[in-house]
């Protein structure tokens, strides 16, 4: 057997203390199966002396992550601070240019940063594996960059944080309203720090970013996301739509089009009938679409300890088994910038309106779709409550382009209370 | 750019044919994840002449796979003739002491020879990729042995035979009887020449001891495989097991139990609410359990020309990547025989009887139970048909050697027509 590999592990969060209990208690079990022992031999965090319910005391302890990163006897630097800079950055960054090996659980850093990183890692010749960055213990990077690499990517689509898909569920099953089951989600510690991370669907758009650029052999390009949270979804548009048989999902896709790499992280509605549809709680769903294998869809725990320690743990018994693969699937410098095309894929889509009590209202309303080239697959009219009366419609295929236009020469027709709500149903 | 890497292909049928069409139309794609060109320089199949919608003429032609396996211009052999033995065998045991790596989709070959053929690779320094051979285009092998290698795995479980599934959604859908659909599907081409290998669990079986020994890194033991094919399921289980929230799937497990390791392949009943009951037609799933990452669940297309094929190539591409990883995840000189067990994990059981029309009958069935250890959860007697009533029983959790001696025990009250009905309930 071969000699240890040596890991420095940076961050003793949630999932640093994961990697730290597989390293005691599957120590045997690993040396087997990579062919070498793994062993810690340095950290780093914040605090030293918190318990943590696992013994660092036989490790060698650095309060700056860039000297742990750079220590002689640290093989893999396994970066679990997160952040998009800052110590992330500048740790990972120096681990490159001392000849280390990188394990990260940090998509936002590699959504920022992940072409610069990927090109000087690979000019040394090291690696950066971040399956722990998407999906937690799903292991999607390696589907799509080992398991699908023969295909050409069609589409990839996915529900990837959890905590949004617990809002949506949890509102979906107790009838409460966005702000009641975000208080919930948030007492019971679900929420980032900055919830816009989470609800704002960032989260989510830097996993997807990182995803497209495996699939299409694009540069990462999380700016050319576009990002929609799930705060105005409201309890009435969870329950229409299941009434028509979808159900709401923060969902991520991606997709390469005639006019460019379109990226979306939005709210939308699927069929209830769905794997993606049927997916409840915090649980993370991928669609991988390719030309060969068709759909492949991949289902798990998206975060907690176990989940993502198991997969940065099975990156770094990637890199001691001797897998050495570029970060994106091929040469970083060679990825090429995508154009970026926005909603270009036509959809059918779910309108709510609140329509005013005034003759003709209706009429006007399904005029001016028609005049922006929308025609109506379904309407329902609910009774009037006050003056309004709740109307949704879901249209046949049509661009977001003209969708817009359309909600425009609504608002000029006077008969419409408020914006109305626009959600794409992706054909799934 | 490196060297191309040359692939001799035994077997043009349907697979073959797709891995040439890959090969053809993703050249480019695939050189540039590969980092090398990937090209086939020789093939062999059993009829040169057969118009095969794939254009040959430019690629060397062997009468004889074992000359193929051989030849100085193959890198690696890519064996897909199928069968467990003769030209398929031979000739991966020639490209192995010819030292060529081997590409294999044959789940039947490596089920019986799986030990021999990978210690007599791994001694010589090559490599046998098998990706192709179980649940088709899902990268179950990968997802296995490489994302989940940081996990003890707790079980394995899986739908890997499309035409048993469809088998069974068809009845279920269509209220047909068993015999019919039989024969429908054998119409539409879905089974083998010998259709016990599909209908009698033996195809699925193969794969699911290949998955074993990944997972609990003992020997390929396909004769320690329980195998219970799908012939006796009627319409009437699959009906009474849908009113009571189940649905009859094919359903391989595999679980290391304190008494050994167990692996099963026979009709389950799984709640229809759980992603295998709600599996339809010849889709395939498999679902990894291990002690970190929880449950993760895969879907997609267990057979067919482009998710074979794109297994295939996947495994193609990672040699080409230069990934050597031994062909069960740890070395094969090394792996354990493991002691079979028997249906030693206790479950719930559904049981189907047709009980006469006697004085105290049901009575006496209960008795039987509760003699042999086993509570009773659910009952449900329908009415008379002639002189017996069938009854419906789902029992509490017990062992299969209770539930059989309780079988027994019923045959000597004279209450029961014929041979009970008894199927597990897997927990999923």
């Amino acid at each position: 057997m071969s000699d240890p590999l040596r890991l420095g592990i940076a961050g003793l969060g949630t999932v640093g203390v994961g990697v730290l209990k597989i390293l005691r208690d599957q120590a045997d079990l690993i040396a087997a199966r990579a062919g070498r022992p793994l062993v810690a031999t340095a950290v780093s965090a914040r605090s030293r002396d918190k318990d943590r319910g696992v013994d660092i005391s036989g490790l060698a302890w650095e309060d700056d992550p860039v000297t742990l990163a750079t220590r002689d006897d640290v093989d893999v630097f396994v970066e679990l601070m997160g952040g998009s800079d800052g110590p992330a950055k500048a740790a990972t960054e120096a681990a490159i240019a001392a000849g280390k090996d990188v394990v990260t659980a940090n998509k936002a850093m590699l959504a920022h940063h992940g072409q610069a990183l990927a090109e000087a890692a690979e000019a040394a010749g090291h690696v950066i594996r971040f399956e722990a960055a998407v999906a937690g213990g799903i292991p999607v990077i390696k589907a799509l960059t080992e398991g699908l690499s023969a295909n050409r990517v069609l589409r990839v689509m996915g529900v990837m944080n959890g905590t949004c898909n617990y809002i949506l569920t949890r509102m979906q099953s107790s009838g409460l309203p966005y702000q009641t089951v975000f208080e919930e989600a948030d007492k019971l510690g679900f929420l980032e720090a900055d919830p816009e991370l989470d609800v704002g669907g960032i989260d989510a758009g830097h996993k997807l970013s990182l995803l497209a650029s495996i699939a299409f052999g694009t540069r990462v390009d999380f700016a050319a996301v576009q990002l929609e949270g799930i705060g105005n979804i409201t309890i009435e548009d969870i329950e229409q739509a299941a009434d028509m048989g979808y159900r709401i999902k923060l969902l991520g896709v991606a997709q390469m089009t005639g006019r460019g790499l379109e990226q979306r992280m939005q709210p939308c509605l699927v069929p209830d009938s769905s794997p993606l549809g049927q997916l409840e709680g915090g649980t993370n769903m991928v669609v991988l679409e390719g030309d060969a294998v068709g759909q492949i869809v991949l289902r798990g725990a998206g975060a907690g300890e176990g989940p993502t320690a198991s997969a940065v743990m099975a990156d770094v018994i990637d890199i001691a088994r001797g897998i050495r693969l570029s970060t994106f699937g091929q040469p970083a410098a060679g990825l090429l910038a995508a154009r970026g095309a926005s909603s270009a894929v036509p959809a059918p889509y779910y309108l709510r309106m609140a329509l005013m009590d005034k003759p003709g209202a209706l009429a006007k309303i399904a005029t001016v779709l028609g005049d922006n080239g929308i025609s109506i697959d379904r309407m329902r009219q609910y009774g009037h409550t006050d003056t309004a009366a709740p109307v949704l419609i879901v249209t046949h295929k049509t661009t977001r382009a003209a969708l817009d236009a359309a909600i425009s020469g609504m608002d000029v027709t006077g008969v419409v209370a408020g914006r109305p709500v626009a959600l794409r149903i992706e054909q799934v």
